[in-house]
Order: structure tokens, then C-alpha cells, then sequence
């Protein structure tokens, strides 16, 4: 028996060659193109001495290069390492590190960070993307659905990022799972909005090569651009973060376009109001819950339930098992099983072993399961901050605010927000006097952007259980307080 | 990791309750329901004994009763042996005895064969469908990839009947790589005329649950039904074998129903004049080439390339590797290998190991790839005949002719006819005198309708080969040409 799964740029060149694969800014390639284009890279790949099992880390932001990237390193049986472009050198250098990086491609926008990052990592310099085209030679046209496919760094409690590894077989089962539950059609369009070195920017390219349909990529999120592709371009499905959902709605009133089939909702909770605005408009909002452990989607609501279930993330996918380690009925943390899990992260056994036990991936999320099956997803673990669609762990930033000196203690915590959803706060406890700006600026050294906090407040001391342990809630209750008497950031 | 696939049926109660799921002339279950009677059925099998990896075996027509047991054995995680209730009741007393079968269920039409079948067979007397609903005990809610679903008899040139075994990682594989080439659409309603205890089929009743959509039996194939309902019910798809698709063209002149997105056609070479007369009143025709072993398609036509290819059954399915074992461009038999192919024959690891070698199922069937990749078939197995959709193997039909009292030799061909693809005929070498009544009348008890031989022809001696084959070219056409003179069968 051979189980193998082809490789699916592969065989959609081979099937539909004439049929249209990617579409950017730079103009419209098909199956056949794309693919000839990604051998030329796979050539120049393996004439660099990249052979099968190694890492090859790419830093792009969303691009024609990086798709090519994106399929051309597993042609040649490497594992693709994603890498998030708004991170600090000594953060991607730490993860070029850790996954044990052969090579780092970059693109021009990037070429400096990731100079600087291999630099910190001491690996080679970072080679710039696109290479000219070079003849493969053996390439993998069938791949073991348990091989890695791709690795992608995902931070937690402890503060210390770790790289869930995906598989083929997962983004397969995860691919066949979202069609039975979202349907494909010829010439379906999927509109990629978001990061494609996040697991939902990356799995729209994935999945578009397993149908044959196109992904419509675009270079990041700009409200006006994406309305306007919605209108114009025959777009039927678009992923979004919810304050993405919110500039779109707020950029352009018109009715949701015709061919729109889907606008899936994920990275949070949508707020009642702006999915009832949505809905009310004909947005075909489509709310999902996934994680990057899960190659995506885990519970994604029904395009037909979606009215009737507001505020659901539906059920499981077809070959996804969830429950909620609660009474029933009850909140407490979802688990999940099935083909989608990871196998693990990279080369850390314990963080493996702490996050699947049994077989169910522990997500740390809160959610309810109501009395028809239905996923409702409470909260994202009790110290997560979701701002813009990125999760921040607060015992990162707690980690680099206290390395600061005279720095004390530190809280981070998320405040609601209208735009981003939630932003980044801290509570510090410290030595006299404070210098925010020469805070901010240390701390712009180490964190991305999305990740520093935009509410710092001085307290003389941070509310503590009998344990010792911070009270997170009563934190962010009085930062609340303070930016809502102060009328700071998050104020129209 | 847990990489087990839901049951579907299962998973569609859950997620899609209110969803039709299966139609017929007895009303419409929606996934609920069908569930529910499904699970009551199962309780009555496991209160008849039935526990997980007997073999419970179904003798029926197209029927509800015949789909609820398609779904209620695997739920127990039995293995269902699908019975052909063409066959004899001798026929079907070996495959029951073959597989080891625990219980026999039957339906009405079916009783009394499957009574002299279980009682030649030393097996317990057949239950007939339905059962009261009885309360399920545990059921396998989730199945593992390599564990046998059901199990499929077909002949070969030995003419002894071997059970394909079709595991639920092939049922899942084929329906997948079928969605991505056929598309799924919410709604889509697949119109199943030809029997389900086939795996063309069993295979439209599994993916129908698979994607969350409906199946529409008909109980047999009814040229002027299939009509009504391709004009009056919404049908999406239908699947239908050459000689099927000319009647329904003869008996209603309308051009295709809008909603009909693709009518698949498999069992054998269309031919082109019947292709370009259906393409012609707007049928969106795909050909397929499939087999038993490889859990139906093999290849498909994908819809935008029906029209550019004529005669092609396209390219391989995304899962699915194909090769024809001769030089580029040349005819050989056709190789396949992946996901859908069966593990192997029942309890017959000869047999398994003449079909499978190194991973590549060896089908028996002549093809040749153009230059684009496209498939041709050219032939079915040398020797295999295709009468209205059901194979006959001539070593099967020989064997039956040569037991008979006075017959020396025998050679079984199949002859061109217009309404039914092939005829069988044998050539028979036999002592004076040939008694045609009696022979006939001894077939009928030992073979079913379809493999009888129509055209008998008592010839003096049969063609051989220097090395004492008979030669079935020679026969063809002898027995073509003795038709043809008397204007027998196969003239209008």
C-alpha cells in the first residue's frame, strides 16, 4: 500500500496547468506557471546544497515569493520555517536557532531584519528572494502524510516560543475537512488578506493547490484594497481578523458583493454588534475558531447555521474531535484531536508533552459547548492578548519589561479595543525615577511592535493572590480604569 | 496523534440535522433521521450478537433498507459484505462462505434467494430488513483509516470470485480526491440508479454522507425514471454506465436540466458517436475509469476539460498515482497506486499478492497516456466482458459451461451490441448431440442472468495458439460474423 500524498502544486500543474493558481499585484500566474516557477526555485534551493530534512526559514512579507517559497521548499523534502516579519532580530534570531535553520530566505522589504537576525544566529547570510531559476533535480512528488511540512512558531505561558510542527497529512485532512464543511466550486477565489506566515494566511494556499482554485494574495491588510478586490475581482472567500471585518465594513457601505460565498471570522471572538452589522450588510460571516497547532480551523459554523447561531464558532470539523474539559454545558478549556493536530513542537519533548496528553492538544482556550453542540468560544487563554488578529503572551513581554533596569514587577494584560480588538498594557512596579521613552525605546529593541505595550501605567504595587500569584483581572480592571478617566488610547 | 475519521454518518447528524440526506420513493430523511434509524438498527444487530469484525453481509436492491445497513454494520465496526442480488444462489453461497459471514440480512425482494443462499452457504437462515429498532449499546463513533469497511466480490480471470477488501481510509481518500475535481456544493443531490451493492454505488452513498449532501436512490435503472427525476428533483449528479446514458437520451429528447452539474460515466469506453450525441443536448458528460479494487475512480475527466477530450476518462485523481506499463505513449495495462487502493483480497494473500505488487495495483485493463497525460482507455482486461454495466469473467462463465455433461471445450467472448455495450457468447466444442434447451436451463441455476452466454455457437473446434491457448480474437469474430448472418441479438 502507498498512503503518499502527491505534491499538490505538482499534480495541479499536471491536471489543470491552464487554470489560474495565484494572483497578486504582479499579475495572474496559472498551475503551469507557478509550478515551473517554484522547480526554478527548488533548482536554485538544491544548487545551494538544501537537501531533504533540513530547515529552510523564510522571512517575506505576503508575496509572489514567498508562495514560491512556500511550495518549493517541500518539493525538495525540507521543512519550510515561517517566520513573522514584524518580529525583532533577537526574536527571529532565536528561532532560526532553535529550529536549527540550514538557510534563510528574505525578500527585499526584508533583507535587513533578516541580515541582522542571522547575524544574532550565526547562521549564513540570509539569501534574497528571487533566486534566479535553476534546474531541479530530483524533486519529491509524493509525500508521507506524517512528514513535517512546515514549522511555525507559537509563543505560551512560559514566554519562550516553540515551533509547532505541521504536517502534510494535516493540512490534508484540514483542507478536506474546510470543503465538506464550505464547499468548493471551480473557480472559487480565495482572498488572502493576512500574513501567509500565519497558519491562516498559510492554509489558504495550501488548500487552493488541493482544490485547484485560486488564492488571490494580497501584501498585507489595507480596508480599501480588500473592498475594492471584493467588488472587482470575484473574490468567494476572504479570511479576516475581526477589526479587519470592521475597517472593511467601515471603508465602503455597499451591499456584500454576489460572489462573496464566505468572509471566515477567526483570531477572537466578533463582537455581537459588528457581526449583526456584517450580517445585516449580507456578509456571508462565517465565524472560526482555529490554532496554529490545529493547522487552522477546528470549529467553524456552517454557512447555513450562520444567522441562526450568532456568535458560535459552529462545530468541529468533519474529522475534528473537541470537547470541553467541563461539566456539561459548562465553560473550561477546549481540547482537540484528530488528523489536524500537530505531532508536536520542534525538538522540545516537554512542551510536546505538556500541551497533547492522550492525544488531545490542550489549547488553553475557554469555550462552551451549548445544548445543540454548538462552540462558543469564552475567552483565548485567561492571559492571552489577541491585538490585530496576533496573540501576544503577556509572560513574553513581562520577561523583557522586567530585564529592563530598575524594573520590579510587571503585569500585561489586553484592554479592549475598538479598532484592534484588544491592546497591549502593563503594570510595572519600579524603581524611582520612570523614563518611559527610554522604556519604550529599550523595549523596541526587543519586541515587535504588535507586541509593546501601549498602556504603561507606575503602580506602587500589583494585586497578589494569597499564593503570590498576580491577579490578571484585577490588573486590567484598573488599568481600564485609569485609560477611561484619562480618555487614552481606544477613545475615538 | 489520533488520525481517526469520524463516522460520518455520525458527524452529519451532528452538524447538519435538519440536511437531507437521503431521498427515494419512500420520502426524504434528513441527516437526523437517517441516523436515528440507522442507530436503531445497529441496536437490533447488536442484539442479534453482532460484534465488531464479524462480517455481516446484505443481499438487496436499491432500497432505504439497503443504505441504513450500508451505515448500521461499520457503526458497529462489522465489516460489511456487499452481495450482488444478480447472482445465484450457488454464487452467493461461495462468497458467503468465502468471507466467513456471521449474519445474512435480506429485504423482501431477496428473501427467498437469500434463504437458499444462507442454507447452501451452512450459515444461519437471512434477517430480513427493516428490524424493529432496537436501543444501541456502544457504537464506534470514530473509525481508523486501515480498517476494513466493507468488503466486494469480483471475479478474475481464475473465475473464482475474490473479496475486495475497502477500507474507510479508501472510501475517505477516493471522496475527497473526487470533491476536488467534481467540486461540492451546498445542496448538491447525486442521483444513484445503477445498484448500490457495486461500489460505483456504495461509493456515491459514502460520499454523500462524507460531504454533508444528499443521495437519491432509485431502486433499479429506469431509463424514463432517471429522466423524470434529472428534470423534476434537482439532480447535481448522476452516475451512469454507457448503456444507461443512450437509453435515457432515446427516451426523452429535452436538453440537459440546468442543475445537472455532472453525469459520470464509468463501466467501460463511451463511444464517441453516444458522447458527442449527449455533449450535443448539453449533458455535462465526464468519463471515469475506476475498479472495485481502487474504491471506484481511478481517474476522472475534470468538468472544463469533458469537452476538449473526447473519449478520455482525464487525469488521475489528486490521491491517486497511474502507470501504464509500457513504453511512453504506448498501450500497457494501467498500474495504480495511493490512498484508494484496496489492502487486498479477504483471507487470500495469493490473490493479493497477484494483484499488488510493490504498491501498484495491477488492474488487468489496456490504456495509454497522450502526451498531455490524459488517459485512455482502450480495452478492459483482455477477456473481460461489460454487459450493461455488470463485468463477466469468461473463466467464471467457462467454468459453469465445461461442468456440464458432454462439453469438451468452451470459450467465452463478448460481442458488440448496441443497447447493453457487450453480449456474452461462447463458442462450445461438445459431444453430439447439443441440447440448447437444457443447456440454458442448466446455467440458470448456476449463474446469474447477466453472465449467461445469449449467443451459443456449437463450433467443431476452437482456435489455439501454438502453445494451446485458445486465441479470443479469433473466436470474436467468428461468433461476430455468425451473428452477424443470422441478424441475431444485437441487431436493431
Amino acid at each position: 500500500m502507498n498512503d503518499g500524498l502527491p505534491d499538490w502544486l505538482a499534480h495541479r500543474a499536471a491536471v489543470l496547468p491552464q487554470t489560474e493558481a495565484l494572483c497578486s499585484l504582479e499579475g495572474s500566474l496559472n498551475y503551469a506557471e507557478l509550478n515551473e516557477r517554484v522547480l526554478g526555485l527548488a533548482g536554485a534551493l538544491q544548487s545551494a546544497g538544501i537537501v531533504a530534512g533540513e530547515r529552510v526559514a523564510v522571512l517575506a512579507g505576503n508575496s509572489v515569493e514567498l508562495v514560491e517559497a512556500i511550495h518549493a521548499v517541500p518539493r525538495l523534502g525540507a521543512v519550510l520555517v515561517l517566520l513573522n516579519c514584524r518580529l525583532t532580530a533577537p526574536e527571529l534570531a532565536f528561532q532560526l536557532a532553535d529550529a536549527d535553520v540550514r538557510l534563510l530566505l528574505c525578500h527585499a522589504p526584508t533583507a535587513e531584519l533578516a541580515a541582522a537576525a542571522a547575524e544574532m544566529a550565526r547562521i549564513a547570510p540570509p539569501v534574497m528572494l528571487p533566486l534566479a531559476a535553476h534546474e531541479a533535480g530530483t524533486t519529491v512528488e509524493s509525500h508521507t502524510p506524517g512528514d513535517v511540512h512546515s514549522i511555525i512558531y507559537t509563543s505560551g505561558t512560559t514566554g519562550r516560543p516553540k515551533g509547532a510542527m505541521l504536517t502534510f497529512g494535516n493540512f490534508w485532512a484540514s483542507a478536506c475537512a474546510s470543503a465538506f464543511n464550505l464547499g468548493v466550486h471551480a473557480g472559487d477565489r480565495w482572498l488572502a488578506c493576512m500574513p501567509l506566515f500565519h497558519v491562516g494566511g498559510l492554509s489558504i494556499v495550501l488548500r487552493s493547490a488541493i482544490y485547484g482554485t485560486a488564492v488571490v494574495v494580497q501584501s498585507g491588510f489595507d480596508e480599501a484594497a480588500v473592498a475594492r478586490a471584493l467588488h472587482d475581482e470575484h473574490i468567494t472567500h476572504v479570511s479576516l481578523v475581526p477589526s479587519m471585518l470592521q475597517r472593511v465594513l467601515d471603508t465602503d457601505d455597499r451591499p456584500s458583493p454576489a460572489a462573496l460565498r464566505v468572509a471566515l471570522i477567526g483570531g477572537g471572538p466578533v463582537p455581537p454588534p459588528l457581526l449583526e452589522r456584517a450580517l445585516g450588510r449580507g456578509f456571508p460571516v462565517i465565524q472560526t475558531y482555529g490554532l496554529t497547532e490545529a493547522a487552522s480551523q477546528v470549529a467553524t459554523l456552517a454557512p447555513a447555521d450562520a444567522a441562526a447561531h450568532l456568535g458560535s464558532a459552529g462545530k468541529p470539523l468533519l474529522v475534528t474531535q473537541l470537547r470541553i474539559d467541563a461539566a456539561r454545558g459548562e465553560p473550561g478549556e477546549i481540547l482537540v484531536a484528530g488528523p489536524t493536530v500537530t505531532p508536536g513542537y520542534f525538538r522540545n519533548a516537554d512542551a510536546t508533552a505538556a500541551a497533547i496528553v492522550g492525544g488531545w492538544l490542550h489549547t488553553g482556550d475557554i469555550g462552551r459547548l451549548d445544548a445543540d453542540g454548538y462552540l462558543f468560544v469564552l475567552d483565548r487563554r485567561d492571559d492571552l492578548v489577541v491585538s490585530g488578529g496576533e496573540n501576544v503572551y503577556p509572560a513574553e513581554v513581562e520577561a523583557a519589561v522586567l530585564a529592563l533596569p530598575g524594573m520590579r514587577e510587571a503585569a500585561v494584560v489586553g484592554l479592549p479595543d475598538a479598532t484592534w480588538g484588544q491592546l497591549v498594557a502593563v503594570a510595572v512596579v519600579c524603581d524611582e525615577p520612570f523614563d518611559r521613552p527610554a522604556f519604550d525605546a529599550a523595549l523596541r529593541a526587543k519586541l515587535a511592535g504588535y507586541k509593546r505595550p501601549r498602556v504603561v501605567e507606575r503602580v506602587s504595587e500589583l494585586p497578589h493572590t494569597a499564593s503570590g500569584k498576580v491577579q490578571r483581572r484585577l490588573v486590567r480592571e484598573q488599568l481600564a480604569a485609569r485609560v477611561h478617566a484619562s480618555e487614552g488610547p481606544g477613545t475615538p
